[in-house]
């Protein structure tokens, strides 16, 4: 058995590019590859993906089945993922048969809060405090370490804000432990900062790196509501930026689009908050302000292509249509801007149905 | 068995459109139809058709196929085609199951070159003049009320210059005309003029109506080679382009995107040379420069949805690549701007494989 851990060079069109995960990222990427005449294949265990109605090929299957995994792998040219909680071990295993991107390092170190801090940290790049937490005393003791308010977060899953509590003192902390039923923790001191942002960014198989203008972006429920570009980001503010993902993507010889998301500090200041593995919600936008939007980004990048020009033609404002907001299609439908509805049957509160953008002048 | 000549409201998204013909065109209205969040289903006659790869389903069938087409128009909850020369008694069977849009009339009025100009005269909108011409007899008392040089053509099929002869005299008409084994033709007087262009627009169902600003179209051997938009038209001629656009439209009760293909003389007057009952080569560019492309447009108007804003937020020049020029492939991903690729197999000389829109700021 071979074990191919690169391209031989690019793809040519025609080639099948496999995705593990069938959401509308997924989707999106299989629409974008779509346009540069590569085939998408997507394998995803849910029996209802809405990514599937798009694709060339389609795989329902788990993330540990051994031999769906291996006839995918085989079908597949490149294999890559729109979500970050692919098992790392499903990731590991398709790379023994084909060429996986981005590596499985970067799916191990976003999957866990405490790693993904913990090498952020260590590039020397500023994140909230934090600490471990694998029991109360544990929590306990942290919030005494770091000081309150704080927010203790599962290391792995979780997102939209779920297995994240708030906590206020010592007792809290280890309450908020408890009621995690033993799942591994991290505390975080809360930062106080004057806007969250991001930075979506994708790096070659040749090391080349590319950056969009970083949005500004405000969250409902915990759930990204709406992405701005330019973020009010002073010119020092915006180099930092794109140095840290820059920083972070070499790092961890990083193929494909991650998204990393920012606080942004009252002087500029930036800490990093988390890395996505991924093409990121707060990329959106680019589909409609730039000749080459991230999901082509990212498809060129693991296909081995050259990058496209990440430069944004206009100023652009991405609004999600979550949960049964997307009953109201037709009056999106009627105002001005990129509409986008995921295909998705069922509107559960909080799920991410469709989103907008609206561009306008730069 | 209901004769369902309209559709009882907008489709909602999950809904079934169904598209005749499986060329790139069809592709990219399969892939604007996904955006909306609107599955396809594409009907084509050919084997291996590109717009198969990114449909929700797809039949293979011939166009004269009863069982075939009846099938088809029970899975659709609209159909409308991609290429004029789906015949007119397809549509016509088809609108008997299912509301099928643009209507059989503008497919009558777009394949018969003589039927178009007559149309269009009748309109009092100004065509290069012409003569029906059913014998070389015809042939050559055409030629001698038109003057020369002119232009025979069937005047049915034929494409991008396929069926056409320029002729300088009487006996080269009659010749012209043998040549073509008795098909029915249509002389043109030709016609000087200072460019090309070309008026992408839209009809919805509520009688709406949205023009793309028109490009200036640059043919080579026949074939489009690049659209620009702006075109170097008056506001003048840019309004009259408009008005023949819409006068067309609301005479054919059209419902959909059509392109209408233009000569602007030397004093920015205007001849109209086609009309195109479809989404249109020299609109591409809508799917950069615009938020609502083409290919979007023409499904909100067959799906009962509002039109979108077809303004513009860039200059672009869009190219096609034909024929071989496809394997420099890598070579047109590494300059900037959207490119796509269409998916086809085989790059057989003159054949449209994909094209590449270049943006620069208004």
């Amino acid at each position: 058995m071979s074990k191919p851990s690169s391209l031989s060079g690019p793809l040519k069109p025609g080639a099948m590019i496999g995705i593990l995960g069938g959401g509308q990222l997924g989707r999106m990427l299989a629409l974008a590859a779509a346009r540069l005449g590569l085939k998408t294949h997507i394998y995803s265990d849910e029996t209802e993906s809405c990514a599937f109605l798009v694709a060339s090929a389609t795989t329902r299957g788990a993330y540990d089945d051994e031999a769906a995994l291996e006839k995918f792998a085989a079908a597949c040219d490149v294999v890559t993922f729109e979500f970050e909680n692919v098992p790392e071990k499903t990731a590991h295993f398709l790379s023994s048969y084909v060429p996986v991107a981005p590596n499985s390092r970067a799916l191990a170190v976003a999957q866990d809060r405490f790693v993904e801090k913990s090498f952020v940290a260590a590039l020397g790049i500023a994140t909230a405090p934090f600490r471990d937490v694998a029991s109360e005393a544990d929590a306990r003791a942290a919030f005494r370490a770091l000081g309150g308010p704080a927010i203790l977060k599962t290391r792995r899953l979780g997102y939209d804000g779920k297995g994240q509590q708030k906590v206020g003192n010592e007792e809290d902390a280890a309450r908020a432990y408890a009621s995690l039923s033993g799942a591994p923790c991290i505390l975080e001191k809360f930062v106080d900062f004057a806007f969250e942002a991001s930075i979506v960014a994708a790096r070659g198989r040749d090391g080349a790196f590319a950056a969009y203008d970083p949005p500004k972006n405000e969250h409902e429920n915990h759930i990204l509501r709406r992405s701005t570009v330019p973020a009010p980001l002073s010119a020092a503010s915006f180099r930092d930026a794109v140095a840290i993902a820059r920083h972070i993507a070499e790092a961890l010889d990083y193929v494909g689009v991650l998204g990393v998301e920012l606080f942004i500090g009252r002087n500029g200041e930036i800490i990093v908050n988390e890395i996505a593995p991924r093409v990121h919600n707060s990329g959106h936008w680019t589909i409609e302000a730039c000749a080459v939007s991230q999901f082509e980004q990212h498809i060129r990048a693991v296909a081995g292509w050259p990058l496209g020009d990440p430069s944004r033609h206009c100023d652009a404002v991405m609004e999600n249509i979550i949960g049964e907001e997307v009953d109201d299609w037709l009056e999106f439908a009627q105002t001005p801007g990129g509409l986008h509805i995921y295909g998705k049957r069922v509107a559960r509160p909080g799920r991410k149905m469709g989103h907008i953008t609206r561009l306008s002048s730069k």
